[in-house]
């Protein structure tokens, strides 16, 4: 039986546990100030072909957000996002809590923004100022949470507004190594113009590590303190910059970003023309969500098979995650429960 | 040479690690909906001999505190701490930022408070309403910042004022294994009073693993929300629920707490004639505060040990922290070169 | 020359001044342990029929929504609302402040909310916890920010649905007396389930003065602390409270709240056949919102009328808003201008 | 019988009231785009000889503060204050809420905080970052809390202190006049070194209202948001202003502190001599700190003379307060009872 509730479930890549088990040697001065962490910077510099980037290592997606965009506004400024971000829906309102500030949600085809999404949001809230929160902030998240992927040239569209409204581009990269494996192309084309990505580790073969990595030198200035404030600074840094650097290491964060994004599509291509099935979004990373005839369904649950519902897309809307961790096998044997 | 710098320098003990690589087959819930996560809820009412404690693993200390106090005041309330606390000085202003409440620092010797050095506090506070914030919670550290210890009976006369007042009780127990080992005592005794521990795994052999241990039930309610909104909620839970189980099974964190004391003692044995040397405080646990010459402690450093000086008690104060980890030849070592 | 451009921009009504001037003379306890205030008490138990109600006096009317909604959520919890209600838009992100929490707005016919345009909403974020903000409080805005105004059947709708799912009512009467007035009947049923008021009088005549009522008692407990900490707790507080009184006195709001929509239907029915005039939103209160030809706009600027834009809904929109000043001069002046 | 409760229990001064019964007349615009708010700025600057401060009326002495202090730190920063300053001890946590941050309270005789007093915090704190919120902000009260009040030399100390080390200076004016009365200079001198002025009106014959003269104007950026996000923007703002411009009119705010500092001077000469009443801090404002005798204490709350028993300072300490409306016989009054 297959299991996609999510790329949660899915264990820690063995290179990542081995990498832990490598660096458990002696002390280590705590909070980042250890040799691994000191390592990351330069790797994830050369990775993104940034040379000024500093990178925060962190153990959670959630705060991982919460603090680059915490570190981007005032409290009497908002953030710009599509409305089905995590960040807007899926938080519990950490974002408010760690920024102060409000969150904007706004609609967009499969879950992504676009300047005509935003269309005169900005200049319309200017022109009311100060009644009307401050925008600072377009926060997209890449591959979005409807499993599409914005392509260089929607990005490319997304920060030349930004620039030229005085916005940041904040990037939730939850799942970037999906977007990177779907683009199949330089990592650093996939952030050209990003000010903070937070770049997710967790759902792609990591224990619980996430970082952000600041593109826009200006923004390292006091992260330090916006990291620690929020109980997100490691005292063993350590243990959590290992876990990243090992999925960095011979890019194996793309390898399994690829391997999960081509079991996403062997089960759209198996399950596209069966009778009763519907596609909600194009399946361009790890997410494909679907409708299912509800004896589909029941069955695949009955037999063991794990995923969710998806009721805010209709009663018969399921969501299907893959992971790093998903096999041929378990692919073959839901579609043949299907 | 030997590390006395932090007890965070420290590595991961064997028994966390072989439990990191133990859990790591296959797919398990997110969320803390695994059956490590459950498992080590049993196991912590059995420690604690308290039936109806709910755990949540969370990934850091500071956090941990906050989450407690955060669940326990409203934000126009106050917690009452000794002035040298984790919580007053250490975190960066995460305890109001969590709470959105005040802390209210106060003295008393040894960094412990006393019912004495609350004295009529909280009537007078509560007499000025509603112009300041209402005392809710006393927040005791154990062991303290500066390595000494709460007897059970200064704990009884603490939680007796707390009830009488209205009042909660949080333990910081970032060294509790440290407390319960030197009071060699059943460790229900020690949180006897307690309505919220903030049990300490990651100072005590564990790679990032702390849990706010709910033993007055009502608290329970919310938390949750509590837990995911601040960033700790860990989506692969397992992995820090696996650390906790391994430092309580067969009592790993008292055997580790009683070492890393024992080597305290004996730093202090090897110290205390010596001529120019002072204590600063009771070395009761795993943290000494002394005075050393200023040719001394130049020497230790110039001979690689580590630790840190402690300019707040004077220019001639050192603090030096053992671990689970610090070994006979270390503390040799150091005295020889003292 | 008219002028339309809000409510706000009207003087204070002879008798609040009166009140004001009334009130000054001699020593009085401070911060509401007045006379004044304490009689402000029962007059609004009386006005609403609420012998349990408290009302607490405050200074502006963003902060008394604010206040309310923090004392209805925990900071894990939401609060729903229209997408145009001046919490979401026009407060800039002082509700989110004020209460920790998050604002979700819900789309709706007129600016009005109703237990469809909430739908399943609140079961499938419980379903989902603790990933996303409870919903606790259900905040209507009366009359609305487009000039119309719920009807006692749907209140009471609303209110029941609220009560099932145990929801709190809030209800933002910044406009509350035009709301009473229209509806033509008892205060009392414009209240009815309703947990806190925010009671307008800025709006209607008085110089600074709106007050939170707490018609739910649970709600009064601490509501002074929640008060004091947001800088709304009057130290004179008897001269917010006179002009409360004098609005009461005789039900002088309602007779204004009256007066203002009498100007606004008069307004209406002097607009409405024009050529090219049209209009967007029934007129229920004291507000307007129209379409004009550019020509038309332009000639009733250039005239020294004065009037907002409205282009979210579009380039032609206008607002027209009157008050207890408006005079019928300033409405034949305008209309004979258009 | 003598009321020295506070001198927030005194009525407004008749011009205040004039003043206000000036302004109503027509319309104005809103939110402080009216000509008495422009004319308020203009009077400001020439008043403290500071031709770009920018000034924001506000509705409340704890509220302009926060605002003053939030415009100042970002949350992971702290505010130093005397331990027994308002902002610390009287405002619920406002402080805190408004900014995020951290307030840290400093021990000095009568309430004042000098160079000696802030020693090496500052040092040692940035020693230690990111783990302790980073000094921002030295809080100063004028006149304080124990009726004393700052020398030009000491302020001059205190802002040289803040200039080299990067933190603003804050005053705290709600009893400015008091000081400014006190010192016998010009207003100008007092405020020099200051970035943000709260200055006070309330306590001084206004009805309600303070305001925030920003002296630094790199500071005035984005201030107007800062203002109105925390329910601090007044609608109506003509009628704030107004007060506060007849205080400045000829003086009278300076007269009106005058008067009240000779008040005090006269109790506190009629008191001086007496068997069994001692004082407790210099008299230089308007507020008297006094031991007395029980049974003195008692006669005079026996025959209606109000003032408060000032518990932390002893259990035979009292408080006096005189303000602008105190009158000879109220004094003669109270000493003939004495």
């Amino acid at each position: 039986m297959a299991n996609f509730a999510s790329d949660n479930t899915a264990p820690v890549h063995p290179k990542v546990l081995q990498a832990l088990n490598d660096v458990n040697a002696g002390n280590a001065p705590a909070y980042g100030n250890d040799v691994v962490t000191e390592q990351l910077q330069q790797t994830f510099r050369t990775v993104f072909k940034a040379p000024d980037a500093r990178v925060f290592p962190v153990f959670n997606g959630s705060a991982c957000n919460g603090l680059a965009l915490a570190r981007m506004i005032r409290p009497y400024e908002s953030i710009l996002c599509h409305q089905q971000a995590h960040i807007n829906n899926d938080e519990c309102g950490l974002p408010e809590f760690f920024t102060g500030g409000k969150i904007v949600g706004l609609s967009g085809d499969h879950a992504k923004l676009s300047v005509a999404s935003i269309g005169s949001l900005v200049e319309q809230t200017l022109e009311h100022a100060p009644h009307t929160s401050r925008p600072r902030v377009i926060s997209l998240t890449q591959s979005t949470e409807l499993g599409t992927v914005y392509s260089l040239s929607e990005l490319a569209d997304l920060s030349a507004f930004a620039r030229a409204h005085g916005l940041y581009i904040h990037m939730d990269g939850a799942r970037i190594a999906n977007a990177v494996a779907s683009l199949n192309c330089d990592p650093a084309k996939v952030v050209a113009g990003v000010d903070i990505l937070s770049f997710g580790g967790t759902k792609n073969g990591a224990m619980l590590a996430e970082a952000a990595v600041i593109l826009n030198p200006a923004l390292a200035e006091d992260f330090a303190y916006v990291h620690k404030r929020a109980g997100q600074l490691p005292s063993k840094a350590r243990y959590v910059s290992a876990q990243l650097q090992a999925l960095l290491d011979d890019d194996l964060w793309i390898t399994l970003g690829r391997h999960a994004n081509a079991m996403a599509m062997a089960l759209r291509d198996g399950l596209i023309d069966r009778a009763g099935v519907g596609l909600l979004h194009p399946v361009e990373a790890n997410e494909l969500f679907v409708t299912l005839p509800k004896v589909t369904a029941d069955r695949l649950f009955a037999r063991g098979h794990r995923f969710y519902p998806w009721p805010n897309a209709g009663a018969d809307a399921y969501r299907l995650v893959t992971s790093f961790a998903t096999t041929d096998d378990e692919v073959a044997a839901f579609l043949a429960d299907c």
